[in-house]
């Protein structure tokens, strides 16, 4: 084992802990629930970031930014909204500090209050929502849309790295259009470049579908969302795509001259995925000696580890590979040579697999005679030795098995691990023992979901999109049901 | 002149407010002293971080990103940092908001005080050095050269556009060495890259100095600058570079055993440039008619308007033109086609001038049949008939054209417009009814600096690197002097 990393068998919450601390991707901070993303962890987010923003400019959005400040009156404008979620967060009463006059250091100047206090923005929809106010007119002025990447704070009692935190980063698209229909096709579109995102990059699976109305946003007429399966079992919703119907329209009083000369109020959408995402990553693929992180998001994706004897051994090995390094970096891909003398091979084996690079080469004076050089893949930890000619070719092919691979085992995970369940029996008996989402049909009510949760701590993660229409009855309540929903407790 | 613009002449400070905001660049919000981004600002932006991001990694950093929120306590740990700028601030002192019990809307839940209050970082020395604190022991441990992308909050009375606003995007580097001389190399290094940065990407000349005693950095043993020319001839600091010493690493206690066996306080620098660029790169290059934005920076490198009758004359000039489209993107050229039917070509070339468009190309039946079009370069106005063949490498180096002369005519003004003075009457008489910067020999006192200050409102902006050293007498003091150094007004 690693670095003293717990096992996912002994604790599965101290297992993802120590993969984020001594992978040395987080740390906490002097800040109850403020997290510092160290620069492995943030390489990551910087990988994915540049994903989903080329994935959103494709799809014609622009990227801007709105004030990290709300006037407190904005936030009740929208009254679900209010309601919903905005309630625990970061107040600004004062502006300014002064020396304490009793002694050291700085106290809050009491003269320096606010009229109105100010919060840290949770999500920015009553902000923007303030601004679209002023940037729309006529029907040629939509649609807007917008995307803005940013740091929210919402005051959360329990966190966890990455998960769940006070402070966290992320990106929220926020859409202006005439039409309902243009805002639905906007919700959904998002949505697929989202589990686009979660597949193709990721290497996580999901489940794409809608919330029930007590899962929504607050302040949405729908929301849908991607689901993906954690190796616990567990669900993590992986991003979030709100149709907001005219809400935030009507409560900031945004309306439009539309084509027939009819003032009317703007349709939006909102859409938003996280930090938390870096988390899901974790969950998904790694194993007990460490990270495992799919190769299109791993920021170091090859590194090469000389064994050698003598300084002599290192220069020739270099000069065998430095041609190599060449060759994968015009391939766009990362690689490093580790020639650091103070440290053992072993022990940096040990260390890149902690850290999850996938593909690490060995080469040793034998192999240097050989021809030949060793290949070990992080995912399988399968080891070869292969011919050092057309190494190149052969590690470009091998990232993307690897990529594929991931891929492949969670959905492979995943789809074994969906359980039907036709009774609250079975449903009790599968939500304490068995591992992943149960598939039950519902009867589409509020009481009955509460009750469930309240009975079992499951909730209903999405009712999936093209999901199979068939008669069944509800599993706790036994009225008629005409499609099954995804059940699982959930980060 | 286009949108009702102020010219320079007029009221310069009116024209800079109309070309942010009709130009499309930013907005004000509804949080004092916070601007909106908006889309078309934010694309400089973008591109600005993309080359400088560049040019760190290059020079060996990595980004992470630390919480927004520092203790109260932990500025007052390094006393000067304190005393010199961190009072006007955010300060954060509740976690929560309910319902009002008397009415409608929300108010701060009186019990949910926070035992110590939260400021929003006015720039993070502090957070950063208590965070490296746990991630350094040994030499070993070092350098850490990190830089973190973020937001900053300072309660800045009188806001602009850009220039000071409460709130500002920024990039912060935080590095920790074994020894000064290796953190005054990576000061110098970092001021380089700005200047390198401001005189290849925003075509901007910059004096590359060190600040005084009094216009140091709080908590510096050295500030080190860039400052740059507007063509009011007001000063504008670029960026700064700052040698931290071990100031913050005695006040947070971040000591590490050397390879002597001995503790040690750890040596340090920050370094930043903020959105204020863009204020900086507007005021220097733009014009009556609207922004002049350098090529390497410009959102949108090249606009081509057909010049037509009927749909028919546009589907032609389309056909003719779509070759060239996609050969300007291969060049990684930004170009458009607007072929928005509801607009007249006039209306849209006052728009991209307004906008700084480098380039504009027009095409009409005439030049279809001739095999030519005519090209209008926004930086000089001119306009000429050109052959179509070829036009795609004319343009390319046009781009290259419009940026050095941007770039030449801005040294030139620049150049031109620093005086030597040498008594207190030739430097009253400049100061009032000169443009530009002031050479002058200075005692090398604070007293005088701040009383020069208070007479004229001139500050001493730098003492330029590699200074020609002359003996002289200070203009307000008659002291003896060896250099001259910058005075001027600034924004």
């Amino acid at each position: 084992m690693a670095k003293d990393i717990s096992t996912r068998e002994q604790d599965y919450s101290q297992w993802y802990n120590d993969l984020v601390i001594k992978g040395g991707l987080a740390d906490y901070s002097a800040v109850r629930g403020c997290m510092v993303i160290k620069p492995y962890g943030y390489a990551i987010w910087e990988k994915m970031q540049a994903a989903l923003d080329g994935m959103f400019k494709e799809t014609g959005h622009v990227n801007a930014y709105f004030p990290l400040f709300i006037p407190k009156s904005f936030l009740s404008k929208e009254a679900s909204h209010i309601e919903g979620f905005a309630k625990e967060c970061a107040v600004v009463t004062h502006y300014r500090l002064i020396n304490d006059p009793n002694g050291k250091g700085v106290i809050v100047d009491p003269d320096a209050k606010l009229e109105e206090e100010l919060i840290v923005r949770p999500t920015s929809e009553t902000i923007i929502w303030n601004s679209y106010k002023n940037w729309i007119q006529s029907y040629r002025d939509l649609p807007i849309l917008i995307n803005q990447w940013a740091n929210v704070v919402r005051w959360e009692m329990r966190t966890r790295l990455f998960l769940r935190t006070a402070e966290f980063l992320w990106q929220e698209g926020h859409t202006a259009h005439r039409t309902p229909q243009e805002a639905i096709e906007e919700t959904e579109r998002m949505l697929h470049v989202y589990a686009k995102f979660a597949e193709e990059f990721m290497a996580l699976p999901v489940i794409k579908g809608k919330k029930t109305a007590n899962e929504r946003f607050a302040g949405a007429l729908d929301t849908y969302c991607i689901e993906a399966m954690m190796q616990d079992g567990q669900a993590l919703q992986a991003g979030t795509s709100h149709f907001l119907g005219q809400n935030f329209a009507k409560a900031f009083d945004v309306q439009f001259l539309n084509k027939e000369g009819k003032q009317e109020f703007v349709w939006a959408t909102s859409w938003g995925v996280s930090t938390r995402l870096i988390g899901a990553l974790i969950m998904a693929h790694s194993d007990d000696d460490g990270l495992v992180l799919p190769p299109k998001l791993a920021p170091l994706q090859v590194v090469i580890v000389p064994i050698f004897k003598s300084e002599d051994d290192i220069k020739k090995i270099f000069e065998k590979v430095e041609p190599l390094l060449k060759e994968l970096k015009a391939k766009g891909i990362s690689v490093k040579f580790d020639d650091d003398e103070t440290k053992r091979p072993g022990f940096k084996f040990a260390e890149y697999e902690l850290r999850g690079v996938p593909v690490r080469l060995a080469m040793g004076m034998r192999d240097l005679e050989n021809g030949t050089v060793e290949v070990a893949r992080r995912d399988t930890k399968e080891k070869s030795s292969q011919s050092f000619e057309g190494i190149a070719n052969y590690i470009e092919t091998l990232l993307s098995d690897i990529q594929a691979n991931i891929y492949n085992k969670a959905k492979t995970f995943r789809d074994t691990n969906i359980h039907e369940v036709n009774s609250w029996t079975e449903f009790q008996e599968a939500i304490e023992n068995k591992t992943g989402f149960l598939s039950a049909h519902w009867d589409g009510t509020s009481e009955t979901e509460e009750k469930i949760k309240e009975l079992t701590k499951a909730t209903i993660r999405c009712i999936p999109l093209h999901n199979k229409q068939e008669d069944g009855v509800c599993v706790f309540s036994g009225k008629p049901s005409k499609e099954r929903v995804v059940f699982a407790r959930a980060y």
